[in-house]
C-alpha cells in the first residue's frame, strides 16, 4: 500500500501521483498507463489540440486505465476560444487542469460535470488569483519544471503556498524519484505532479529524437526560454517560459532578441538540434527509457519506505 | 526530541541544522545562537576576514553557545593564501566548510585536529572532486539559496547528490521552515544548512538596511548575478554567481557588460538602493525580525511533527 492523503482518498487512487498534461507528449497510452499504476495521468491538450484528438486519446487512455483520467488545458488559450473545454468535459473526466491564466470563467462549467478544477500556480500571487476562482486543488509549480512554468525554486514556492492556503497542495518541478515524492509529501503536499521523468517513456508521443536527447542531458543542460514559442508562434504570455533542453538552437537564440520571424525560418522540429524538446532539472535524473507504468510504481514505493522510517 | 540523524548523532548536537557560513553576516553571535539552539553555527570567513576576526568571533561563538560551531572558508581564496586555514584551525572547530573550489589540498589538515571537513557542492561533476578530495559530508545546494551558488534547483540537486553518493548528505538553498527541513530529510539528507532565514534576525552582522529589506523582499525578488563581485573586486571564479536581492543597482547593472570599474563607481554599500543584500529565494518566507535561536527551534519541532506523521 502506498502514501494516503487527500490526494487519494479524494479521487480513490492508489498513488499520490499525477502525470502532468505536456502538450505534445502526454497523449492516450501515456495517460492510461500512469493511471493504470495508481496514479491520475492527464492529458496534455495543447492550444492546437482538437476536438477530435481529445476524444481519440481519451478512448485510448481508458481502455488501458479506466476512468481515473485528467485533462490540462492552457487558461489563456481558452479565453480566445473555449471549444477544447466542451470537447474536454464531454469526456467526463474526474480532473480538470485550468493553468497559465485566470480559470474564474471556467470552474463553474467544470464542477458542473462533477470534476475536480486543479491550477498550477508560479507565486503566492497566482495562488490568490485561483483561489479567488475557486479551485479545488493547487499545483505548486517550480521553475525547475519542464516545459512552462515559473521561476522560484519547487522547494521554496512549495513552503511559501502551503503557509498561504488551505486548499489542497501538490507539488511541480523537479520530482522524479521516491527521495523527490517523499520530500514533498513530508513538506505537506498530498502528492506530486510528474513530468519529465515520464519523457523517455515509450508511451509519449513527439519527435522520436527527444527520448534519447533526454537521457543524454543532465540537469544542467536546460535552459529557461522563450525562443521556442516566438519560432513557434505560440501566443503564450510574457511571462511564463519554456524550460527546454539546450541546443543549437538555444544557444544561438536564447536572449538574441531576434525578431519572430528570424526564429520561425531557424526552427526545425525534425531536426535534434533546432527543434524543441521541453525537459526540466530532473533530466538528470532520467538515464534510461522505462515504461511510465513502472516509473509511477517504483516512485511511489521509494516514497512511502522513505517516509515511513521515523515512526516512533 | 527533534528527528536524530547521522549528523546529530556524529557531531552530538541536537538538531539537524547547521546554520550558513554567511561571509559578512554570520559572526560569533549568530554562530553562538544557532548552536546555543541545538544547531551547529558556522562562522563565515569572507576572504577579507582575519586571523584576528576569527579568534574574536570564536570566542563570543563559545561564550553563547559552547564548543559546537564551524567555519566557513572559500575553498578558491585559500589557493592564493591559507593563513585563514592556519586561523580557524587554531580554534578547535568541529566542522570546517570548505567550499566554491578543490578542497584537496586542505582535506588532512582539518582531519589532523579532529574536526569534519564538509563541501557544498552544486552539480554531480562537484560531488566527485569533493568526494576525491576526502570530504566528509557533502551539501548540495541549490540554486534558490542566498549568497554564491549554482543553478540546478535544491530538489532535484538533492535527488541527484543522494543517488550518486554514499557520502552524508546536507542540503541548502530555501529551506526556512520546518517544512523544507522535513522534506529534505524525508528524501534521505541528513539535514539541512540554512541560511537567508537567519537573516532577519537581530544576530546578524551588515548593514542595518539588509534585515528590513529582506522583510519586505518576495521569493521572486532576487536575482542571480556576478555585478556585485565584479563591483566589490572580488575574484570569485565565474562559475559563481550569487543570488542577491534586486535593487536600484542589478537593475541598471545586471546583465549590463558594464566594466569592473564602472561597476565599482556605480556601487555604494551605504545605500540600500545601491549595496548588496545576499539572499536567496526564502527571502518570501523571511515576513519578521526574529531571534536566531527561535527560528532553529521552530524548523526542528515543525520537522519533527511532520516526519512523524507516518508512522504505521
Amino acid at each position: 500500500m502506498a502514501i494516503e492523503t487527500w490526494l487519494t482518498r479524494t479521487l480513490g487512487i492508489e498513488v499520490p501521483i499525477f502525470g502532468a498534461p505536456m502538450g505534445g507528449r502526454a497523449g492516450g497510452t501515456l495517460v492510461g498507463e500512469v493511471s493504470k499504476a495508481g496514479g491520475l495521468g492527464l492529458l496534455g491538450a495543447a492550444r492546437y489540440a482538437t476536438p477530435e484528438w481529445i476524444a481519440d486519446e481519451v478512448a485510448i487512455a481508458r481502455g488501458i486505465g479506466g476512468d481515473a483520467f485528467g485533462i490540462g488545458l492552457m487558461t489563456w488559450a481558452l479565453d480566445d476560444d473555449d471549444a477544447l473545454l466542451d470537447a474536454a468535459l464531454a469526456q467526463n473526466p474526474r480532473v480538470v487542469s485550468l493553468s497559465f491564466g485566470n480559470p474564474a470563467p471556467y470552474v463553474d462549467r467544470v464542477h458542473d460535470i462533477g470534476a475536480l478544477v486543479v491550477s498550477q500556480v508560479n507565486t503566492v500571487e497566482d495562488l490568490r488569483v485561483v483561489e479567488a476562482a475557486g479551485v479545488d486543488v493547487v499545483i505548486a509549480q517550480g521553475g525547475e519544471a519542464g516545459g512552462h512554468t515559473g521561476r522560484i525554486g519547487t522547494l521554496p514556492l512549495l513552503q511559501e503556498i502551503l503557509e498561504a492556503t488551505s486548499l489542497p497542495v501538490l507539488a511541480a518541478g523537479g520530482i522524479a524519484t521516491g527521495r523527490g515524492l517523499a520530500a514533498v509529501i513530508a513538506a505537506g503536499a498530498e502528492g506530486a505532479m510528474i513530468g519529465t521523468v515520464l519523457l523517455a517513456s515509450p508511451e509519449t508521443i513527439g519527435p522520436e529524437y527527444a527520448r534519447s536527447k533526454l537521457i543524454a542531458a543532465g540537469s544542467a543542460d536546460t535552459v529557461y526560454t522563450s525562443v521556442f514559442d516566438q519560432a513557434r508562434s505560440q501566443p503564450w504570455p510574457s511571462r511564463w517560459g519554456g524550460r527546454a533542453l539546450r541546443n543549437d538552437f538555444t544557444g544561438k537564440w536564447h536572449d538574441a532578441g531576434a525578431a519572430e520571424s528570424e526564429l520561425a525560418t531557424a526552427y526545425d522540429p525534425a531536426n535534434p538540434d533546432l527543434g524543441v524538446v521541453y525537459a526540466g532539472e530532473a533530466a538528470g535524473l532520467v538515464t534510461s527509457e522505462q515504461p511510465a507504468g513502472e516509473v509511477v510504481r517504483r516512485i511511489a514505493a521509494d516514497a512511502e519506505r522513505l517516509l515511513t522510517r521515523f515512526a516512533k
